[in-house]
């Protein structure tokens, strides 16, 4: 089958490797019917994953069906379309019994890292019992693989550890593709104000088209006073970061107002100054957190309802055969004003 | 009267001050009784607190009977006995009728700092109905002056906002009269492991005696692991910064378990570093807070129903004419074996 393999720091090719097969009992192997991009796998181009070594199989999002099921699985048989968690987690361990699917003893975020993904014709999904999803019947499959990673993501991280509530104020710092998720669901529970920054005026505009009340360019001198304009002078309730720097999460130290939380959303690959000495006082939370699918069966739902329409974040559709383009594309998401591409096998 | 005068930095001395009056209809006048020396009165005298200027007097705990109240004071009056809240809230302000009494707009902690405060025979009140409590009847009074500040401060920043909870583990790195009041305090939730982390073996030891599960130096190379092996290699549940220095928060982010929560109490006077390249995907919170006591009530109903002793916290007593003396004991209070001084007028 065909599949895109990383190569070690700043390589990556389309190669002819073996259809996987079942390892475990609990194994399922599902051929990908639509799959994505993830920003995760631009940083492990990049080298700074050392957990996804040379010759994986990358990609971690999907949609698929399900070709063959180990004997210990029961809650899916071939034929059923599904869609992939990110996340893998067996059900049974300290972690998946508390709900933190993400830190499970034996799966977490392994798809694409640890264990071959999802960019390929076919898949193995360790856990298959409880790291699948049934895909309702009449869904918009391409829709879906939204729901792998991203949406869950913003919505997890950032709207609920966030705690956004009816009347409150909401900072998204970033719109890129994670931070319009979370734009996207922080309007489930009817924010006040939901302010979006970013240093691209033209995903500001996107912002602004998904529901955004305030799109302000964070490369402005007075950001924080603009944005402290808007809120009383006091700040925001709900600060989110959704790009994973020092300055974003300096910026939301900024902006978060007393009794408030500053949800990170973002992948950090370096340490940031925590500003102790101001903050000690102001009573705040700030929270950081691996997505861990809890509530995907939720979004489902909340998809099949039309509350949220996440074909809004696809921009771009290629063929397995042009994923070295996509990649080039969403490589340079800003400039090609790409958000999420769809790749079909 | 006489009064403990704040002259600038590294400058204190007992003054002859004119009585205090009714200022606005809703302040008392208090005689007080008992009071005692705070962590952050040293924090003044070293200049750190530019909210506090030369000339005030300072104190923010205390206990006494009420001398006047003004017009609008309705729930004390003239020879009740009263409990005084290092915070003074107006009750009426937004922050005030979200529980944030810390941050009320007219109030918050300027006892002792913005206005003058305890460590004299008389004291203003503003906002007296809602910033005292009545003395319960029979309650010894030497001991609820715990329950100004320190009580309140280490079971609100540290127990509650920690999310302490029967069967848990929990560090607290501090052992002075704050970290010791998280101790007392969070073994009303039944944790499972309650450690206590200082570099003073007397300070170790009494944290033993007040009901510490495990006490280390946490001068130890091996600090870390010695914590992880009590704690399934996990980390704790709650790690409670309880001194205010960057290497104190540091070792709570070397401790905290996935899913766990830091909880600040100390007073920080310099930014610390977050290591948001690990604990980006740790599940964890921090949480900042300076003390609402909002507890208060509830704290008065466990010293009453002896659940804790707050008079354990007493190691010294002076009268008003020997404060310096008590600052020097305080203020070189691990080689005094000192924890809270108790000073009578």
């Amino acid at each position: 089958m065909k599949a895109l393999v990383y190569q070690g720091p700043g390589k990556k090719a389309l190669e002819e490797r073996p259809r996987p097969a079942i390892q475990t009992p609990s194994d399922a192997i599902v051929k990908v019917l639509k799959t994505t991009i993830c920003g995760t796998d631009l940083h492990i181009l990049k080298g700074d994953v050392p957990t996804c070594t040379p010759g994986r199989i990358l990609g971690h999002e999907g949609v698929g069906v399900v070709e063959e099921v180990g004997a210990a699985v029961t809650a899916f048989k071939p034929g059923d379309h599904v869609l992939i968690s990110c996340i893998s987690s067996c059900g049974k361990c300290d972690y998946c019994r508390r709900g933190m699917y993400s830190h499970c003893t034996t799966g977490g975020w392994i798809l694409g890292n640890e264990i071959d993904g999802t960019q390929a014709e076919y898949v193995r999904t360790p856990h298959a019992d409880t790291s699948l999803y049934h895909v309702p019947a009449g869904a918009d499959e391409e829709a879906l693989v939204m729901l792998s990673d991203i949406l869950p993501t913003g919505f997890e991280c950032g709207v609920l550890n966030g705690k956004v509530a009816p009347g409150s104020s909401v900072a998204i710092v970033g719109a890129g593709p994670v931070g319009l998720a979370a734009l996207l669901t922080a309007q489930f529970y009817s924010p006040a104000q939901l302010i979006m920054l970013d240093l691209d005026d033209n995903r500001l505009e996107i912002a602004r088209r998904f529901g955004a009340t305030h799109a302000i360019n964070s490369g402005k001198a007075n950001v924080v006073d603009e944005v402290k304009a808007i809120t009383d002078g006091r700040g925001v309730d709900t600060a989110i970061e959704a790009v994973g720097v020092p300055a974003t999460f300096h910026l939301c130290e900024d902006l978060v107002a007393p009794g408030g939380v500053i949800a990170n959303v973002g992948v950090h690959g370096a340490k940031v100054d925590l500003h102790l000495e101001r903050l000690w006082s102001h009573n705040i939370s700030i929270t950081t957190r691996l997505v861990d699918t809890a509530t995907t069966p939720m979004l489902l739902k909340t998809v099949q309802a039309q509350k949220i329409d996440p074909k809004r974040l696809i921009t771009h559709h290629f063929r397995l055969d042009q994923i070295i383009e996509a990649y080039d594309t969403f490589g340079q998401a800003a400039r090609n004003k790409a958000l999420k591409v769809i790749i079909t096998p």
